[in-house]
């Protein structure tokens, strides 16, 4: 076993890799609906950058962290006692904290104001089911992933956005620190501060219902085989 | 070795498995048709996301139940005595059970009507031959994936499909139980309810066939190298 | 060490592989036109297709016969003695026969003539370049590629191709059965039957080319570290 | 361990690998180009050929050279004494002289002029600032990926690039060689020579902080779990 890494290394990664997490999405969104008329198009750029980068952060920085970058996934693994319990509070700040300075890097690569409230409305039943969903299957994905195939989970995650970008009506936000940080831009992924607590307590109530549905899923009976 | 799950966990991942295919086919159609007038680039957005849904979707529950989430190939698994007989019954039943509810998940993330009858009409000799060489393929796929890199085969299928989406004329169902649930669907996905046994009969032969031939092209001469 | 398969069944692999190749370039060449009046657009699906084909034949029959799909291919594994001279002839008739084939199952798909000479037109210096290019880069990632990391040889050969589709002008050929398959076409991905010598007499050279410096380029001195 | 390429064959790899990167970039920027008016989908194509053949390159070449095709990356690996700095000077000028024959191979396949200064502005403020994130980033994939998954860097790599084509505004050269080779090219992924210095420096100074950045970061307490 590797030493674990301390309690500051693993803050900040978290916090860098939802920073880096956060520019990729809304720059890439930025850049996409800057080049083309199509939204169709311009959600295909948004979904090939993003999947590909949770593909690389959570690769590099989950053996620092466990690369979370979701306060869901963090409280899903304090619920599961993955994650210290008095750990919880620094990582979610530092994904919220590290998710706004995502949104100030990729204003200023595109040239904007450093934040700016959206204006895109997002809100009603299909939205917060839709977000239900998406984080239902993140977390199913996750806790089933980290069970069989350890070491495909950056893999399974980032193909899970990839497709959850297309298959929700909501484009598949789930996770509250990235929706917070989309809240501060008025661009291509932005949404609606005002919409924020659907899609937030959404999230939550999936992440808690795949917890709870995973953990019957993959309970195995005693070997007999 | 690990465990075997029991009948009722392997029988929920079918259904869950089978559930979360079908939203994605159809809701990642339903996404990309709304965004677009180009249908390329729809069918591409409807491809990303089977494609790697596949991929996730089959990692995390092959541990469980095989991960069919398809009669064809649960049929062709029992045929070959990987699946025992008795299963396969709850196993069809489940794929079937699970791909209706997917439709469902997919319209009410989408604000559509539960259910309704596709009227896109899919029928006719090229149709049915390219359901014919699309599960055919499938199979020869699995059969052969299974026996030469068993820890690819979610890639291999998900890469299949990706693949098949393009080169048959009909993007390739090569599966009963989401041709069933695309029929209750009109969107993008759909298939006429009555074109459905065409399609079905196509695909159970093309897989027929891909188990005879690999039957043969597999069985290897007793080693003298 | 597996035990070799007999010829019967390793040319026949070349055969069904190049069969399914080459209805995948066509097929969703055909499918990809037939959507969109976007070039690009039609050339990502056609990549798209066979990028993902090729990942999934390499990885099946591989282990069979080798995979090779491509006289130019089977050349040089001979001339390197990795493959029984005498077997030569057996692999590159099975690819050319395969590849026809595959033309007739694409052509049925979609409900067009059995086979019909292309028309378009791909002659002339920057063309014959271009498949000088692609297939000494082919050459050359297949020979560093089995040296160093044979495992990954589907993926990198699939990649490959992804690339050469759009940074080559002729779009990568780089076969010459597959070149003569793709004559027999009039849809996206044909070429001339005139213009096959050219196209073929290029790819072979670039195949040579590669040989020779890649038996250079991976020549290690011996170990002194 | 293999034993180590001598200078010459390492000093070759990095020539010919930079030159097929160069090719690829601007190759496939002139396909898009020429094939579409709808500059995301030109990027869309553009961005698959090199994350693709990133992934090919750096898996092929990486054992005979390192696979860096990247001054900024030979001088991070220079500074932390992973590559001998008698090495540096050498591996520079085959990553320019490459990157240049690249361009001249691209102009080639695609009929225009040998090479050509390219007009197109690419400078100011938000522009050096995407460059400096785009190398950042790029580095600090590539140190925590060796140190943590060494055997994925490839893929890291092609993963990361192809986000950051998307995510920073200047679609990120993060190379100078290539940013160099980039500037003789009058086409889509050209820039002018006039704005080299001002990425080049960004970049430079980006790899800089990475490196400083990643040495704290990664560096690990004591074993005491």
């Amino acid at each position: 076993m590797m030493p674990a890494f301390d309690l500051k290394r693993r803050v900040f990664a978290e916090a860098l890799g939802t920073c880096l997490l956060v520019a990729t999405v809304i720059g890439s969104g930025i850049m996409a609906d800057t080049l083309t008329d199509d939204t169709a198009l311009a959600l295909l750029g948004n979904t090939l950058a993003t999947g590909a980068i949770l593909v690389v952060l959570i690769t590099i920085f989950g053996p620092i962290s466990g690369a979370h970058f979701n306060p869901a996934v963090s409280l899903v693994f304090a619920l599961k006692r993955d994650l210290a319990r008095r750990d919880l509070g620094f990582y979610v700040a530092a994904q919220v904290a590290g998710g706004i300075v995502g949104t100030v890097v990729a204003h200023l690569m595109f040239d904007l104001p450093v934040i700016e409230a959206s204006l895109k409305v997002r809100t009603g039943g299909s939205q917060w089911f839709s977000e239900w969903v998406a984080t239902f299957g993140l977390v199913a994905v996750i806790l089933a992933g980290i069970r069989f195939e350890q070491k495909s989970i950056a893999w399974l995650v980032g193909l899970y956005i990839t497709a959850a970008y297309w298959f929700t009506a909501s484009t598949s936000f789930a996770n509250p620190a990235v929706a917070l940080a989309r809240s501060l831009t008025n661009t291509f992924s932005g949404i609606r501060p005002l919409d924020l607590p659907g899609f937030v307590i959404a999230e939550v109530l999936g992440a808690l219902c795949a917890l709870a549905l995973m953990s019957w899923l993959l309970r195995q009976p005693p070997a007999n085989t």
